[in-house]
């Protein structure tokens, strides 16, 4: 059944070659082409079409566990993404499914019976969004950005919300669901493009761009959160997450999702940690980190919700595409430059 | 109707002469005498009896507003104490009660009518337990032990809690507390005596000695928190929270009560934020702020029922009781070195 140029071909992928010190580079990974294998009975065989590229990939290359175990040496890389089933044994998939899941950097994902839901494989229905949103805010960053703001946050109308990384994939469903929830959204972001976009575009009361320097951003909250900060969304750590702290309201929430400042310290150094915490004293307020996977049971719901805005024009989403897997190391190193505008995603195949 | 001889006497007292830079001495405050006065319509003259050293005092001192202002240059040095009022124009304190408000470093507090509710002047009963005790466990360190410990930080029976400071006035709290609640109680505190009597005489399952080094806080930590930390209530900040942080459990709570080791930072710098602070996220955990004051309407409560544990043994204190008014810049300097055991507590006259 399965289609013979496929069983032909050459399943090029990205292994793990060895640990990064400080960013990782095209030398931490091997580009290899192995054959492309059919599933077993209960097994699937996925085309992969898009990944997605995400802060925490750092995270996964350290040795370590955390909160979940690090990327082995000549592991394939892994990463979310969507593809499309080519070779089914399992009657919940069907050739010609799109399906979502932790496929890996490589072009063809075989996924064992057993590994499904490891994996996290389902079917996901391009009607709702499309494949590279359901990599944004249908996807990982959407529900982090969704559970984060709603449930870790405790966003209530009326609040003050402030996210960092606001052009980021998290960033931006934060924002905008903030918004749409009847809370003042104020974005910080690297450059006057993506603080334009996330105002003009999206509906942010306000950004600052915190390239023009920390005194910038002390004198954006102070403008744009004259009442103090209800709920600091924090993705970057470092100076920012400073800076806001220093500002906040009686019983603010941090949400603390990442820490992109600080992933790329050498000899994983421990990030740098957050000087002014005895406001938390001061402000009655809380600092509390999350994991998106703990809110898989209700993912559908989020899903929904979200799905309804995208329909609606409520929500907007942005993905910045690169094509080309064999472009992956230095599409991941877009992240921590900044350079990336909006979900950075890299296209696989077309189809 | 007034005691002559009060009315003849002086009052003896401590204001604040210039701000300190690190450590408060002797040379930073004022110690004169002055007449004492007698209460206007709705006023009440309270005799100092015990006042109550706490390391907050040290943060009065500085410049800028914290969670209260700070003490003006020139004001009487701000303290709570028992007291027995001695002269009374307010109908709702008579002649001979005993008292707990904000009294002042000095002999004599003369409370105007207007002054009542700020001061929290309130009677006492000591019955329920002794005059140090309400300077104690049912004063303001009980109290913050009590809500820290089970709002702030929701212990609940089973817990492993961990507290530091544990021989001081919101430790002993704190600890025995968690006992009776069914948790798993773990001192962390300065020096082989405090650790004993932690254990030995308030029933701690454990106590780490701090002076023994960071290795010996986090192999302490490694044999009797095995399962990890799931309430840490931080009194002193510094070092041992970040040792304490890489011990968290899934879904810990850390109670920020304040930060003694960072308190006599020169120049006001900001305390040294904590390092591991990404724990927070990988165990999903919370780091909480408390200003124990926002707890007033239910202190009754508390009182009531740690009186009660008072009662039947269930619960014991201890108190350092430093004698002599004049002695107040010294006794609480031995607040930051770690040399009281117990609660501090400063005897300014016996009757």
């Amino acid at each position: 059944m399965t289609d013979p140029a496929i069983t032909a071909a050459t399943n090029h992928q990205f292994t793990l070659a060895s640990r990064p010190q400080g960013a990782a580079t095209r030398e931490n990974f091997l580009w290899a082409g192995v054959p492309v294998e059919q599933p077993a009975e209960g097994g699937v065989l996925v085309k992969v079409l898009m990944l997605s590229l995400d802060p925490a990939m750092r995270g996964w290359l350290n040795e370590g566990r955390s909160y979940i175990p690090p990327v082995a040496i000549g592991e394939v890389m892994r990463a979310g993404g969507v593809g499309r089933v080519v070779a089914s044994k399992n009657p919940a998939f069907a050739e010609g499914d799109m399906v979502y899941g932790t496929l890996g950097v490589q072009e063809y994902a075989l996924v064992a019976g057993g590994d499904i839901q490891r994996s996290g494989l389902v079917k996901i229905d391009l009607n709702v969004g499309s494949a590279s949103q359901w990599l944004n805010v249908l996807g990982m960053p959407g529900m982090t950005g969704y559970f984060g703001l709603l449930d870790v946050g405790q966003a209530r109308a009326g609040d003050t919300v402030v996210v960092s990384g606001a052009a980021g994939a998290v960033g931006q469903t934060v924002g905008q669901l903030a918004k749409i929830k009847g809370c003042r959204a104020v974005g910080i972001a690297g450059g006057e493009a993506k603080c334009q976009w996330v105002v003009n575009e999206l509906g942010f009361d306000a950004c600052i761009d915190y390239k023009a320097g920390p005194q910038a951003v002390r004198e954006g909250l102070k403008e744009h959160a004259p009442k103090g900060v209800d709920v600091y969304f924090d993705n970057v750590g470092g100076e920012i997450l400073d800076t806001v702290m220093a500002k906040l309201a009686r019983k603010a929430r941090i949400v603390i999702c990442g820490a992109i400042s600080q992933y790329n310290n050498p000899n994983s150094a421990p990030a740098a940690g957050p000087k002014n915490y005895l406001s938390l004293l001061v402000n009655r307020a809380r600092m509390e980190g999350m994991v998106v996977f703990d809110y898989a049971d209700r993912y559908h719901l989020a899903i929904a919700e979200m799905g309804g805005y995208l329909k609606d024009g409520r929500m907007k989403s942005r993905e910045d595409i690169v094509p080309g897997l064999e472009n992956f190391p230095e599409a991941l190193g877009r992240l921590f430059s900044g350079q990336n505008f909006g979900k950075l995603v890299l296209e696989v195949a077309k189809d």
